[in-house]
């Protein structure tokens, strides 16, 4: 069982828009204040912010205020999260190949001779 | 830029909910049928079609119909895509680290005697 699925919905969630994405790809360059990271995207800053709000909240990206600007940058511990879910499937299918393998092998060992 | 993202935001999407991550969790130990699938949850067959259409379409599941039983199995290339966009956003931050090394580097070279 999962130990928080409600943050792996989120992090999954925040994944699932193109914008999000680019924010993130840039972000992974160094922090960067919100206009810097709009001026990309033909969009109004309201709905851009939505995407920024989005980030955050599920945690993918901090911010922080200095007077009039806000920086955001990357958090990378929502990275090893889902790299440990891939890297949890990937065993799945690596013990079940392994299973296989050694039926295969019993299989050919009892019915053929060498 | 992405190549494909419709193709991303479909995937994420599909992995923003714990039933169907249980669902390819279960697939990764090998192909079942809807019904052995549907066991587990505490949810109308309805619901939980919707959220195998999701896989399927997606791109995370193959589901094929013999008589009245459909069998659904992983797809692996999806694991595949998403490993390379984690991929991706770490040679990101490891060529931003090797350029933030090789200033501190130089800037130590230069500023201070030895």
């Amino acid at each position: 069982m999962e130990q928080h699925p409600r943050q792996m919905d989120g992090l999954f969630q925040a994944l699932a828009d193109p914008t999000r994405r680019a924010v993130l790809r840039r972000l992974g360059q160094g922090p960067a204040s919100i206009s810097e990271l709009a001026k990309p995207f033909d969009m109004a800053l309201p709905s851009f912010m939505k995407h920024i709000h989005l980030l955050e909240e599920s945690g993918w990206i901090q911010t922080r205020k200095e007077g009039r600007v806000r920086t955001c940058a990357i958090e990378k511990k929502p990275f090893a999260v889902v790299q440990a879910w891939l890297s949890e499937q990937r065993d799945l299918w690596e013990g079940r190949t392994d299973r296989l393998e050694q039926f295969v092998t019993r299989t050919h060992g009892k019915g053929e001779p060498r």
